[in-house]
């Protein structure tokens, strides 16, 4: 038995339907139908390479391989950017699955699939449970946006104590907020404008600064945990200035240049930059559950699964007019 | 009472010998006699500016103020880069009084006095006793330059599994790579030419490279932790290609320009950059008993401790030729 499903590729003259072909079901593969997927600046900067776009999906069980056994059809799942890794390296067995240097990866591996598509195949290993009470279309930014601020709140040990500032307030951003304020932290956001302070304000912002033309940030109390998630790196020297001792600094905005950062300062102040991109799986596992319990989800524009959905939701990212995170719904 | 003793101290031109004069002892201050003090690449910094140089000091204690009940006349202690801390910030009561906001450390306070004289006052919070089996001579290399490395190593987390990096064999970089064999750790170091080869595998180097004019490391395994000890920022694109993922890279160079380390591969190998001066004093306790424990001494070249002997120290250090740590000796 041959499947086949739609795909939506980037490519050099715009986005274009493609049929995917998979042989059967083998080992653990699961057959997803997909029902939901974010819209990701990954996306935008993979739209015009001979790939199928999207890594952030969820969708429903529809069939599974002859060696899965925790799924099962009509379960509800998602995926992010990490489909499959070596499973014996060092890596992989301390729970750093996402760092194993045999990674399959969107961008660089099964090109010939993603989330904006009527189906995939993926391993089950590679399959997150959708908590009964998290709406799919909910869940879906959470794959990779969530996933990615997520781990570096974890990884940088944050603790409820803590303040965390969040640079810029989009797709990642603004789960940030809400998973800090949860936390039990202070979240001190930093925007450009004025412009998002008020919806800053009911995702969980403690503090907001405008910073547009500023060369000095003014802070009554230094930030512990600092997460950029800015398209671009942002005036690095003004954020050193108001990290506390021993505070942690994570960028996670996508740069093609150098990093370039305040030498000294970093010694002398004791500062972390710590690298970092998704949340593994067993921290992804629990990222689901926090956003379940504490009712966090995203800020949504919703478009329809179709060639001119996707087009449309790109657009709409491109343009810097995305609140917060676009979703494409099928059967819209 | 006035308590007088020398200085020897920087200046514009050329390293001067002054008198110090103090009030008598207050609190829990102690009059020490120094007897030895490593010379560090920091005096060299400042030994154009009008202070009291040296911040490696040993000596035995004259005498004690009213509220000083730890250390008694005839004590051998040390101290290093902090004088003084204000004790009640987060930092202080969390350990970290090396990043107190309010810390007095070598360079910006007590210009008055340092570890090359004949004497000084400090606070008793400030001095560590030195273990029985460890000698003054020995010990005082390790109050900024083994203490610094120390805390490097000890805030990485560095396993007894770890693979370690030195770069540079110098006065940090020979304490480091002893430190971090004892530990039991596999140690990788990176020096310019083959000159230091002999010298590098006698203090328990595992493995050595010569990196001048390479564009590119050839490991066979990547490192986990790289400390870099050099004078200045070293190719760094070069090492975090050799970086395993989540790896922890220390700068301890002193540099007043920015660093600039490649952005992606930050991120996308989960690598982290850490900041850090010296040990706080707890660490640097745990350092000075792990050193008396095996045996952990500095490679030395002795001068008497005169202005002549200052002058020389100095010149040899600035010359490249300090192999690998210059010690004072008082009464030589």
């Amino acid at each position: 038995m041959t499947i086949e499903f739609t795909v939506y590729k980037g490519a050099k003259d715009g986005i274009k339907e493609e049929v995917t072909r998979k042989d059967d079901l083998k080992r653990d593969d699961v057959l997803v139908r997909v029902t939901h997927s974010g819209v990701c600046g990954t996306d935008l900067h993979y739209q015009t390479a001979d790939m199928a776009l999207g890594h952030e999906g969820t969708g429903v069980v529809e069939a599974t391989g002859p060696d899965a056994h925790l799924l099962k059809k009509g379960d509800r799942v998602g995926w992010g950017y990490e489909h499959d890794c070596c499973g014996h390296c060092r890596q992989c067995l301390t729970g750093w699955e996402t760092l194993c240097s045999e990674r399959k990866m969107y961008g660089s591996a099964d090109l010939d699939q993603g989330s904006f598509a009527t189906h995939a195949v993926w391993r089950e290993a590679f399959l997150f449970k959708i908590p009964d009470n998290l709406l799919s279309e909910d869940a879906a930014p959470l794959m990779c946006g969530g996933s990615t601020v997520w781990n570096a709140l974890n990884v940088a040990g944050v603790r409820p104590t803590s303040r965390v500032g969040i640079v810029g307030i989009g797709g990642l951003g603004h789960l940030a907020i809400q998973f800090a304020a949860k936390m039990g932290c202070e979240v001190v956001v930093f925007s450009g404008t004025d412009s998002k302070k008020e919806e800053a304000s009911k995702l969980g912002a403690t503090e907001f600064h405008a910073t547009k033309g500023l060369k000095e940030l003014k802070l009554e109390r230094p930030i512990d945990n600092l997460l950029v998630t800015t398209s671009s790196q942002p005036d690095w020297s003004m954020y050193f200035n108001v990290m506390a001792p021993g505070g942690v600094i994570s960028p996670l905005s996508v740069d093609s240049g150098e990093l370039k950062v305040p030498y000294m300062p970093l010694l002398v102040t004791g500062l972390r930059v710590q690298g970092g991109i998704v949340s593994s799986r067993q921290v992804h596992r629990e990222m689901l559950d926090f956003a379940a319990h504490h009712k966090i989800k995203p800020v949504k524009m919703t478009f329809p699964m179709t060639l001119e959905g996707v087009k449309q939701s790109l657009k709409t990212l491109e343009d810097g007019k995305m609140r917060y995170r676009g979703v494409l719904v099928a059967g819209k």
